[in-house]
């Protein structure tokens, strides 16, 4: 079934390697693996198995028997994703690269919203990824595209999107000199194209929608057209994953290098979820943190809600959905990591669980009431899960929880717009002020 | 001259105190100076001189004798504003009690703006100040007012604004456990309401401009029902301002404890600029930092520029104006610091200067296309003017500028959207994608 699933990328996977491996510096990056398999294949830009069809991941040589000494390092190391160097595929001297430098983002103690949650103080945390450079987690995994790029020589960066990772790849694009073409559908809000245009790439869009985008970007990675061009989701798919690592080894190292009782992802691809779970088991066998056990728990949209469905049916395989929900940037009908979500979320004793577009709205007022943050539709559909499991018993109160937010809700102003406005108008005198019951 | 300028606020400035002076705890602050005639006061929420209406001002009894003793505190100390709690009218504690932590935004590199511009490699940085909570260096002054007001005894936060101290006001408040009450013209954009209204607190229109709503807000102090209301710019002014003065000491820090030769800042009221000299200054009495020469200079929009206009006339009074620019956040038409500003532009040899409004946007993508930051208008402002100065030859572009950028462009993106759209749109097929010239 998986099998099938894939195919269509396969046909892709041979692409042509514009550097030889043994050219290739990515640090501690030692070749890709198949994800189902187990094949080895020499670092490239190449992103599913030739063998099986099977989605390839970075494996990695990482240093070994030094824990104290690796621990110091990365704490004395710069204050962005780059203090993590010695365990993502990127050369040593990456930070002396010009990149946007992202991560390194706070982690929020929440006591206002554990005491609306009934979670006992000091325990709750928001992990704030608006503080990103173009404020979202996109930052952290176009940031390790990058660095694949420019060990490829590739010279035009791309993507296909529906918003932030537009933005996030034409910033990131100016910064590090690449020039960069991303592709839209045609009738994207203005506001949207105007934070992805700004930064001076090529912004293309296509007469379609989103899957057309998608369709013509794999079309043109496999013609001469696209010869030198990353597509940071489609060719550089390996590296770009492994951003979201970053999000696990902060967290941790947040905590006093602890891993967190509970985690709350939110789920698009799947791809973040499990890239924090794949984080986390690097730090336990690098004996950085403590081996103990964790929950991971997945939040989705109703309006899209595959993995939950599958969960929640006791299924293997997630049967593909139409998205229809407020929560565009997790509006991925067919997750193409959702079977491996559902082994974490199963394996950790976690769960999957999906909340109501209202209650998305009200998750985001709920943390920028309590906490002063204003979250994306992303960020309210991970607390409205959080909310929900707490209530269930799922979560339990008394232990350590982690919810994610992946971005900021300058981005999806539309979505709270209808009920957050003013509480009152008066005219300029204090007998209007007094009047509204405002004294 | 000034005199009768201020002798409106002064009707105000007896406002009583609510907590006695000997309980307050403001750290180093021991009390309040007036600008004008150095007379002293006690600490409390006032803000104009009782003899001379000039402006109330924090005076401080610093720690002295052991700069690299204090230099090693503050370097380990919190990655935010309170890392300088020895130098801020706030207590030791500070970063122990619930607030935003801002600042500690990244001092960016800028090589390839350099490169643009004509400055020498490594000399040009942009102190990005968009990495602030929610996204200006608004969150700095504020977090400065709310320590004051609970210094105070307040609990109601309010302020007047057209749009970033709105948003910056009701999520420090919603963070720090105040009710807020902010007032705005009742015709505000619905974005910048959405951006305010979404922390939860009050949020009130008035029937009237900015000036109306600014006439009510004075009314309201001195009124029994403004009894416990914090105005983050009005009777806590003289705090709310000192949050300024960490640009200063964080860009001196962030360049290895050394007074950058050149700085760009945007004039509104002026406060801004006037702080940062301030700090520069207080590091170099405590022997934090070399005494060397600095030159500042101030940014203003063609259409709002009397400070620039007396600066070039040679003038020491500042004539008001009625602005009209798109740089909205700097369109304050008879500036309170004026004076001040031209006394340090020309004290220290630098200058102010003024753009167009079409300056301002062609800076603010020249930023996005060489950086990857997306600046607001007052960004673009002063960035506008330091190429106008470099080009002028005003400012060496052998010596290390810093330019300021006080927000984020996703509160302004109405500047940009008219000139930053897709590049092209093209039919889903490779065809299309060759007669574009995209290929």
């Amino acid at each position: 079934m998986r099998k099938m699933r894939r195919k269509g990328l396969a046909s892709m996977a041979s692409q042509t390697v514009v550097t030889t491996p043994d050219t290739v510096d990515l640090g501690p990056a030692a070749g890709l693996s198949c994800r189902e398999c187990g094949e080895r294949f020499a670092l490239g830009p190449i992103f599913a198995c030739e063998i099986c069809f099977g989605p390839l991941e970075v494996a990695y040589d990482f240093p070994s028997g030094d824990p104290e000494g690796l621990r110091k390092r990365i704490e004395n190391g710069p204050e962005n994703i780059w203090r993590y160097a010695p365990l993502l595929p990127v050369p040593a001297d990456v930070a002396s690269k010009p990149n946007l430098n992202p991560g390194w983002t706070k982690l929020v103690q929440a006591d206002n919203l554990a005491r609306e949650l009934g979670v006992e103080p000091g325990k709750l945390h928001v992990k704030d990824d608006s503080g990103n450079p173009t404020h979202s987690f996109k930052d952290r995994v176009v940031a390790q595209a990058i660095e694949a790029a420019r060990a490829f020589g590739f010279t035009t960066l791309s993507c296909s999107s529906t918003g932030n990772l537009a933005g996030a790849v034409g910033a990131a694009a100016a910064r590090a000199g690449f020039r960069s073409c991303v592709f839209i559908p045609h009738d994207l809000e203005q506001g949207k194209v105007v934070m992805a245009a700004v930064y001076g790439g090529e912004l293309v869009g296509i007469e379609g929608n989103y899957d057309d985008v998608n369709r013509f970007c794999s079309e043109l990675i496999g013609d001469p057209a696209g010869e030198g061009w990353g597509f940071v989701n489609v060719n550089l798919r390996p590296y770009y994953g492994e951003g979201s690592k970053t999000l696990a080894y902060e967290i941790c190292e947040q905590l006093g290098w602890r891993i967190p009782d509970q985690i709350v992802i939110p789920i698009a691809s799947g791809s973040q979820l499990t890239k924090i779970d794949k984080g986390i088991q690097e730090l336990i066998k690098l004996g950085l943190v403590e081996d103990r056990p964790y929950k991971i728990f997945g939040a989705q949209a109703e309006g899209c809600s595959p993995v939950s469905v599958a969960f929640k049916a006791g299924h293997d395989v997630v049967r593909p959905q139409k998205p229809d929900t407020i929560a565009k940037s997790l509006a991925i009908g067919n997750p193409a990591d959702g079977p491996y979500v559902l082994d974490i979320c199963r394996r950790t004793g976690g769960a999957v669980e999906d909340v109501t577009d209202e209650q998305i709205v009200d998750a985001i007022k709920l943390l920028a009431r309590t906490e002063g943050i204003f979250t994306e539709t992303a960020g309210g559909t991970t607390l409205g899960v959080a909310k929900k499991l707490i209530e269930a018993g799922a979560i339990d109160p008394s232990l350590t929880t982690v919810v994610i937010n992946t971005g900021d809700g300058l981005k999806t102003l539309d979505a709270v717009a209808p009920t957050a406005g003013m509480s009152a108008v008066i005219r300029p005198n204090l007998d209007s002020f007094r009047e509204a019951g405002l004294a």
